[in-house]
């Protein structure tokens, strides 16, 4: 067996168990199976449980506090500014994104910034709570640095996941943004790594900065460790974008960056903003713009063999669609990790198989 | 002569002037010059005096109105929503962004949304201004329709110029982004097209929708038409940015946006938006953060024969400081056309030469 069909409710369940087991405070673990929920209906596998895992190794390092005493330094009416001492970002990044929410719905804006914080899991998550409640949203983090700045060859950057939803129009789905900001996310190089396959020129440079076509400059084989650096999308454009989010989610809150985060990205900062597109001209109104937009781009002509032109976020949309009516199929390399955890804790016996998970 | 040199100030002189000459209302032609001389400043040439010709075709057309009714049809402490009556953009655009600075000083936070709007520039020059008073700028603004949607042949997108501003350390300049969000602009690929040389792969795209190098899949070379579209930077991820800034800077306001557009950009939308950091911590503390994340960069490892990592916009800002030095050589075919204009606008006679443009 290499899947299990599950529904999407049941990851939920198992991502909410799972995080409660590891200790994390009931109201964040809430918070967090849901975002990593999100992840996982949007097609987005390697953002949903999966990374349960990995969090729990943050916790173990210390890098992630279960019981965080998050609080807001200073507000204003159109802003909160918030220590997430060290939770789970997945849940802290959720809370604070729900507070420029309802800002924005009490003053037409409203922008949070954090300190303290963790990994965010997908950043399309945030901005689209705020798209879902007919405001515009957007959301960004730095993350561990994997980039060298356009010239460099020493790793200063991360790939700056950012965020931008517009509310869905009379008849269309919400348009979403959602990227990091480097050609390919690392696990793509590695999958080339494990794969011993070559990588285009533009994914990677080596540990002098050179372009590459083999990910073993960017990754060894043998140790695991990673002397490259991942390049950023568009060249100095792109490197542009990633200093820009670093300074939105990072610098403007006085967060960690680069080299001063803790492995996993304990320290990271994050910023969200949402905009209650009212302050403009009436909803329906921009609705009708949207769908307009939508369908211009939707039904303009399509070059030879493709079948349909989408709008940034359709796929995930739609993705989204088909898992809550079918179900997932979760990779058993995923539920099998999942699964040594419950047993690591205590709840599942050595006897267990991944189906257990989902009694 | 194929130059003549000067200062910069004789630049703004020439350029306040000749847009007075076309009929420009006092205050607009201010701010219209202004905004050129900011592009000359930062060597953008291609956006400064040399775009005089280009706005007088625009008020030959009708589509720029040189005497705009310009004003707010809704407005809110964070935000104000401006019909922009057609004005020249340089000039809209400048008074917008400044009303989003003076409610970010009020309120924390402004934003600006504009239709009627025409061609706004160098995007940068919006968000520098508000960087140049301690908050954090952005600003951007669709294009002439030049792209295609991903998986499409027909062009129905703009090239999305955008800009970000940091305000400056205590010792570094502002951090600035500003871009187009195309591979190359169009300027670069009709040069191609002169030369007759080829182009890489991954800048233009021919009439069926296909990857080209030979610019004349672009540009007929023979009638100066487009059947071809420039290609998105970063590919899906750069048509995914063009859109949302579409969404902002048009769909938001009810602006129109590619097909719909008059030939020079008549009838763009514009948005603005400016933050205090203070809402968050103080600016010292920020301009110390600044300074630090700066010089980690700037000093980290380069790779071989490379002399300099540079900042994003600190190129220009080095530029700025040495054009204001020693000036500029201005193209002998710019003058040449500006030449001409104030020749058939009976300003200098049919014997006058460039240098009578300084006068």
């Amino acid at each position: 067996m290499d899947k299990i069909h599950v529904t999407l409710d049941q990851l939920y369940q198992l991502a909410h168990k799972t995080l409660l087991m590891m200790g994390i405070e009931p109201s964040l673990a809430k918070r967090g199976a849901l975002t990593l929920n999100a992840a996982d209906a949007r097609g987005v596998d390697s953002h949903g449980v999966a990374r349960l895992n990995f969090y729990d190794k943050c916790i173990a390092r210390g890098e992630i506090n279960p019981n965080p005493n998050i609080r807001i330094i200073k507000e204003t009416p159109v802003s909160a500014f918030f220590d997430c001492d060290n939770g789970i970002g997945i849940a802290t990044a959720d809370l604070v994104m729900d507070k420029a929410i309802s800002l924005a719905k009490h003053s037409g804006i409203g922008i949070c910034s954090a300190i303290n914080g963790h990994h965010i899991g997908v950043a399309g998550h945030y901005a689209l709570k705020a798209a879902e409640q007919d405001l515009i949203g957007f959301a960004c983090a730095p993350s561990r640095m994997m980039v060298a700045p356009t010239g460099g060859k020493e790793k200063m950057l991360g790939n700056s996941p950012n965020s931008l939803a517009f509310p869905a129009g009379l008849s269309t789905p919400p348009i979403l943004m959602d990227m990091a900001s480097t050609t390919v996310p690392a696990g793509k190089v590695e999958m080339a790594v494990r794969r011993g396959e070559q990588v285009p020129i533009g994914w990677i440079l080596d540990k002098d900065g050179n372009d590459t076509t083999d990910p073993a400059d960017f990754q060894n084989t043998d140790t695991g460790e990673v002397p490259g650096s991942l390049l950023p999308m568009a060249g100095a454009k792109g490197y542009c974008i990633i200093v820009m989010i670093e300074l939105l989610s990072s610098i403007l809150s006085g967060a960690k960056t680069g080299p001063h985060l803790a492995t996993g990205g304990g320290g990271m900062g994050f910023f969200a903003a949402a905009v209650d597109p009212e302050i403009i001209r009436p909803i329906a109104e921009l609705k009708k713009d949207l769908d307009d937009y939508y369908y211009m781009i939707k039904h303009s002509e399509k070059k030879q063999n493709v079948k349909e032109i989408y709008l940034p976020g359709e796929i995930e949309h739609n993705q989204t669609a088909k898992r809550r009516k079918q179900g997932v199929d979760l990779s058993a390399v995923v539920a099998g990790e999942v699964l040594k955890l419950h047993q690591k804790y205590g709840r599942l016996s050595a006897e267990a198989g991944i189906e257990d998970l989902f009694q």
